[in-house]
Order: structure tokens, then C-alpha cells, then sequence
């Protein structure tokens, strides 16, 4: 164990920030620290749009599904998956890259390059005393968010970062178990354990919401997410995406 | 700046690795690092895969590409995203949850989850002094990796996490500038800027370039790219994805 590791396993989601903004300084050092991760065959298919403007961050907000810390927070990222700069390459060049920017392997590029640059903004930002929170209702609504930032064809907002000072800290919810995450040699073949190790986990968290609810929760995790992904939300991405030129081949 | 954003921002991709294994203690440290990262609605749709078998990691090698250190290393993680674990739950559940596991917008969700969760593994190792290469190339052929990590429906193979100790250091090489890649409150709209950043940075690449090859090489970036991405590669990647039941809606 060393610091590094004890930030990391320290991480929780902040919803609560207090009112001072982040300094430039602070926003380069998590911009290059994000830079610095891995980029499949060195393609760099991101890109990040700061949202300083307070009546953009505010009609963020909106969008996300009016969570109030997309607005109130030391400042927030945006983070994208970007092939429009290739495809830019590719005219200038003169070579045909479109049918390849266009297939499923390199949208899923755009998204492994943006979600691990993500990541070392967040634990760049945690680094710094920092909190961070991602936001995922951006993609509750696509089309406005494009229009609000201006994005291009082949430029898709994955999810936000909202970063600040903690005005509030949170717990940290427990995950699955380590056995069950991870597999060695090959995936769980044996549905028995399988289901056990979701039996022990659902125990798990139950537990863990009577606790902090005094009693009044209790719900088992299985049951939680059965009950999320009955509710079909976001059917309209598949469209969105290839409209905006990717995952069409 | 503090240690962790110099560990950061010291990254460089490591492909020579010491013939020695990691401990069960370091996988162990590396996993739980990798699952404290967010995970969006606390879905986890994410396995880790530990390849340990060295018949396995001579065929992932293979598979991969030839590439020696994915068989040469202190240990071999692949990265999956992962639906199965959602749809078994919506079956003990009683709740119709393929529908919305099925949809693009959970394919994404399960990409972002499963890189959140690498970055993190990626920089827990880095802290403990380890080399780590992420392996795009078991991309090349998913159906063989399918079968030899025996991996159900709904779980894809997105990418693998070469981790050991460096037995030979690599340079880094410069990222696109941040200007380029950080825009403020809107996408870049000049296309005359956009253009120049890209020379600017052709440039600078092809400067880094010939003094490492003593003036034999001086490839731009632009080109790189434009020549990568005029061969078309894993174009059948949409075609495996919804054979494994998600991206289908």
C-alpha cells in the first residue's frame, strides 16, 4: 500500500461542493495529467470541453436531469469521444479514413481513449484535495448538449466531470466482491458460485443500508439494478450515434 | 503538483518486462484499485480477467499480434465489459432487462465502467513501481479470446493490461498540445487555429522523431494517423458486439 493506492481506494462520489472556483493552474495539471494516459495506437480520439459560462453550466445541469452540483462546483469537464479530428486528417491527407473512423471498433476506441483520460483527471483531481463526480445524465439528452457546446460530427459528450471543493462528504458504497469481479484464467463457469457470491454481496448491501438509514432501507442490489434496467432509458443513443457519423459500420 | 500527479504524468507504456510474477497481494491491490473507481448508477458492468496459465498467454500473444509481452510479464489482465451478470439478475428477478442491456447506451455504459476501472488498476501498479502496457491487439480476433477465456454472451473483451517490472524503459512520447485538446465552453470553432495546432504539433512530433532515429525518421502525426487509419481493421467488430446480444438497439 502507499498513498497513490490509499487515494485511490478512498474515492467517493462528491455531490457538494463549495462556491470557489477551481485556478487555472489547477485545471492544466488535471487537463495533462488526463493527457498522459494510454491512447490506443497513439490515435488521442478525446477531447475535452471545460464549461466555464455559468448560464451553459446552468442549462447543463438542466439537461443532466437538474442535479445542482453540474452547475455548483469549482468547475466541470466534459468529456468526448473525437474522431472529427481525423476525419479533418484524412481530408487534409488526401487518404479515404472515413469508413474506418466510422466502424463500431474505433467508436469503442474514442470511448476506451476519453474514459481513461477521465479516470487520471479524477484521481489528478483527488490528488489535489479535490472531489469529483461524474455525470452520466448528460447523455439524457444529446442533441441539446451538442448545440450547447458546439460539437462537431464525430465529436460525442460521454459523461461529465464535475470537480471542487468538498462541501460535504460522502460514504463510500461497498462493491462486489473481489471474486466475483475477477476471474482467473477464465470467466466463472460454475453458476452455483456465481449466484452465491450475488446472494453474499445483496446480504452485503442490504446491511449497509439499514445501517445508514436507520433501518428504513434495505434494499439488496440485485433487485436494485433488475428494477433500473426494466426501465428502458436512453433508446434513442443507437440513432443519435450513427446521425453523428460513428459506430455506423 | 504532488506525487501522485508526477507518477501521472511520468507514464510511459512498457513492452520489456523481468521474468518475475506479480504477488497474489499486488493483484489483489491492483483489482480493488480497479473497482473503486465510479461506475455509472453503481451498475459495475465490468470483469477483470487474470491470465496466470502460460498456455493462454502464449495464445493470447498469438492472438494479439505476436506481441512477446503479452506473454512476458508479471501478470496479464483483460478487461471486459460485462451485461452478463445484469441479464442472469434480470432473470432471478423476474424483470425484462435484455431490452435495455441490448441498447447502445449500455454498451457505452459498460466501455466506460470497464476503462474507468483499468486507468485505475493501471496507475495502482505504476505506484508500486510496475510497468504496464494496455493491449488493444486482443481486439484482432475476439471470437478466439471469447472461447479461451470463456467468456458468455453479453461480456466483451475490450482490451488487456500487460503489468510487470520494467526490464527496459521507453521514452514518452508527446501528446497533442493542450490547447488542442482542451477547449473552453465550446468545441474549437476556428478551423483556421484547429489546423495550425495540428501543424504546430506535426512539427514538434517530427522534431521528437528524428532526434531519436538520429534524422532517420520524421514522420508527422497527421500522417501517422491518416496512413493508420486508411487500412480499415477489426471491421468486424459490429458484427461480433451484437452476436454477443448488446449495441443491438
Amino acid at each position: 500500500m502507499n498513498d497513490i493506492i490509499t487515494t485511490i481506494l478512498n474515492h467517493r462520489s462528491i455531490r457538494n461542493f463549495e462556491d470557489k472556483p477551481l485556478t487555472d493552474e489547477q485545471i492544466k495539471a488535471i487537463v495533462l495529467s488526463a493527457q498522459a494516459a494510454s491512447t490506443s495506437s497513439y490515435i488521442q480520439a478525446y477531447s475535452i470541453i471545460g464549461v466555464k459560462d455559468q448560464e451553459k453550466k446552468q442549462k447543463l445541469a438542466e439537461l443532466a436531469g437538474n442535479q445542482d452540483y453540474v452547475e455548483k462546483n469549482g468547475h466541470f469537464f466534459v468529456f468526448c469521444a473525437d474522431l472529427y479530428r481525423h476525419s479533418i486528417i484524412g481530408k487534409e491527407e488526401q487518404k479515404v479514413v472515413n469508413p474506418s473512423i466510422e466502424s463500431t471498433e474505433k467508436f469503442m476506441v474514442g470511448l476506451i481513449d476519453a474514459s481513461l483520460a477521465a479516470q487520471n483527471a479524477a484521481i489528478a483531481a483527488e490528488s489535489l484535495g479535490l472531489g469529483i463526480c461524474y455525470i452520466g445524465g448528460i447523455r439524457n439528452n444529446l442533441e441539446e448538449v451538442k448545440k450547447l457546446l458546439k460539437t462537431p460530427d464525430r465529436v460525442i459528450p460521454l459523461f461529465g466531470l464535475a470537480v471542487g471543493y468538498p462541501a460535504k462528504m460522502t460514504e463510500q458504497k461497498p462493491r462486489l466482491s473481489f471474486e466475483h469481479i475477477y476471474h482467473e484464467n477464465e470467466y466463472e463457469q460454475d453458476m452455483a458460485i456465481y449466484l452465491q457470491q450475488l446472494r453474499e454481496y445483496d446480504e452485503l448491501i442490504s446491511n449497509y443500508y439499514e445501517q445508514r438509514t436507520g433501518g428504513k432501507r434495505k434494499d439488496r442490489w440485485t433487485a436494485q439494478m433488475a428494477q433500473m434496467l426494466e426501465k428502458q432509458s436512453r433508446m434513442y443513443m443507437k440513432e443519435f450515434i450513427q446521425k453523428n457519423k460513428l459506430d455506423l459500420r
